[in-house]
């Protein structure tokens, strides 16, 4: 993908905080700083910042890859059966103050390479990333609302396509296969929930059938040029009862409520508590077992995290989800997921399938 | 799923290493020695054990799913809000000697748990766990056996199935749902390329459409109750031309001299030799451009690492991949990859579709 140009952003805070070299090693602020998006799984992928120079080291695998994709940096690829910290550390040229991710960096890392720097404790660059990454560029936010449309597509389809009789596992691939037909990638595992298996938020897709008069959960999303939708429908499957229609109500309601709380200047507390009030109202608090959401992007979680009280002020161009929810044991549960960007004066909903119950009527 | 009972095992060696407590904080460990399998993404789940008592503290969203899985253990929620990190200084109590997984605790989970502690350096639990979770146990055996059946049945109708006109990210998507029509889930990210993509061992599934005489490569298992098949199969769409007969016959001659290689008590490097040599006899030798294979088991790639050179002595019950390929830039790649378990006078294979290069006539 197109680096976003935010490298030279970087490298001012380096300046001024006095870093003189920077060990950047998730794969996620690679992505970022230089347009490289690769998985290296348990081989070294890092990028040296120094004034004068960035240099990412890749496995030999990810070589051509990193030389078209990487803009504005060297790499430098090594082979499997060589070391790669002694390449980092060569890098580093000693810094007397070295920045690293330490959010990311493990203590085994951190011992490895200790001969590579002076004495001292590193300085969290990772932080200064984080920052930088939560406020997305016009760029980013492009991306996310192509991710969005595609999601959007691939939601409204689904719902309307379910059927008794058929898994879970089974939805959540047709799911997984209507993304890839969209050109896209998921964002993260897809999500298929039925029947009281919606009252555990984070439960894998199984084998359990849809029956008529379920509640069925869908949270997944596509991901565009790296950046990840997030959103959450409820549906049931054919004629909801009274008591699915009052929940749903009332989860709508709070997710309508969090969204107008929405706008650049206010706490992620106040907005989660927008949101938590409708339900706690409405006797059920404790059934809302979550934040009421997190910031999105390259990750599908990220910065920030709306927490109940949490005290992180949202700034223009932060992209988060809303997603209320009750979770009833035995019974089910009930979610809407949205995806939006912080404006000035409020926000904008990027993911935009029908929120209804009955996935025919929205 | 079951834990295998290796929980008592750890005990043991912290008893000998003088260890007083150990906090395990990667979540695949957590799962070996507990039975619960969970990803809590950015929310921090944590197992103290302690000589008296093991606590698995949990963010709130899995405590159910906890006390349902994890045997033999206490189990802790924590919610969105609080600081789970008290929680885990708690638990701790301030021992003399406490063991981390250094390779996967961070630096910023280090400077939180300061408090907690007593001073001095952190021991390695992490190098025991993966020692210990190296060499599997029966049980663990026989869910790889079952994926590896799975996958196997899901390769063999898919090659069958392969036509001109999809694109790669359909293929992939198909074999998702293949995999989830089995009951299982998938490994990790399928891989499908064609034509010359696959000369780049790592490039995702992308649009490109398959094409009459292409080679196909698919990389890709199913796993069961977490333990992770892994196996890579190289076609042609059509009938192959001489130099793909060729390479193809090449990379089998390999493939056979690694599997034959394999018994306890060789080294690692060893068993990449009797691979690589095939190869590099042939003039390949600059083109198979990555280690012989890896471990594999509750994580798609574990210890041991089959590096070139690589001194690790394997063991009976250790399950590897064997899976040499060239790659050629602007022609294609071919890989063939099975999983082994390590036996004392061989190995045993473990996933058996054919190897062929015409997937109707292998």
């Amino acid at each position: 993908m197109e680096p976003v140009g935010v490298l030279g952003r970087l490298a001012e805070w380096m300046e001024e905080a006095a870093v003189d070299a920077a060990l950047v090693t998730h794969p996620v602020s690679v992505a970022y700083l230089t347009g490289f998006r690769a998985e290296p799984h348990e081989r070294l992928m890092a990028l040296v910042v120094r004034p004068d120079r960035a240099l990412l080291v890749v496995p030999w695998l990810e070589e051509e890859a990193a030389c078209a994709a990487a803009r504005g940096v060297e790499v430098r690829a090594w082979r499997d059966g060589e070391d790669p910290w002694a390449v980092v550390g060569a890098a580093l040229g000693r810094p007397r103050r070295l920045g690293v991710e330490k959010a990311h960096l493990t203590i085994s890392a951190w011992e490895r390479l200790q001969e590579s720097v002076q004495e001292g404790e590193p300085v969290d660059v990772g932080a200064e990333i984080r920052r930088l990454r939560a406020r997305k560029t016009p760029e980013e936010i492009a991306r996310l609302e192509r991710a969005a449309r595609i999601t959007d597509e691939v939601t409204e389809r689904a719902l309307r396509g379910l059927e008794p009789g058929r898994t879970e596992l089974e939805v959540a691939a047709a799911l997984d296969l209507a993304v890839a037909a969209g050109g896209a990638v998921t964002s993260f595992a897809t999500l298929v929930q039925s029947g009281e298996n919606t009252a555990r938020p984070h439960q894998p897709p199984g084998d359990r059938r849809l029956r008529p008069g379920d509640l069925v959960l869908v949270d997944f999303g596509a991901a565009w040029e790296g950046y990840r939708a997030d959103t959450t429908r409820t549906v049931v499957l054919g004629e909801p009862d009274a008591r699915q229609r009052e929940l749903h109500g009332l989860v709508l309601e709070a997710h309508d409520a969090g969204i107008a709380a929405v706008r650049a200047g206010v706490t992620a507390g106040e907005v989660d508590e927008a949101a938590r009030s409708v339900l706690r109202d409405a006797g059920l608090g404790e059934r809302f077992i979550h934040r009421l959401g997190h910031g999105l992007g390259l990750e599908p979680h990220e910065a920030p995290s709306l927490d109940p009280g949490g005290g992180t002020v949202l700034e223009a161009g932060m992209v988060i989800t809303i997603e209320p929810g009750v979770y009833i044991p035995g019974w089910g549960g009930i979610r809407i997921e949205d995806d939006v960007v912080v404006e000035p004066n409020g926000c904008r909903v990027l993911t935009r399938a029908g929120r209804g119950l009955r996935p025919d009527a929205p």
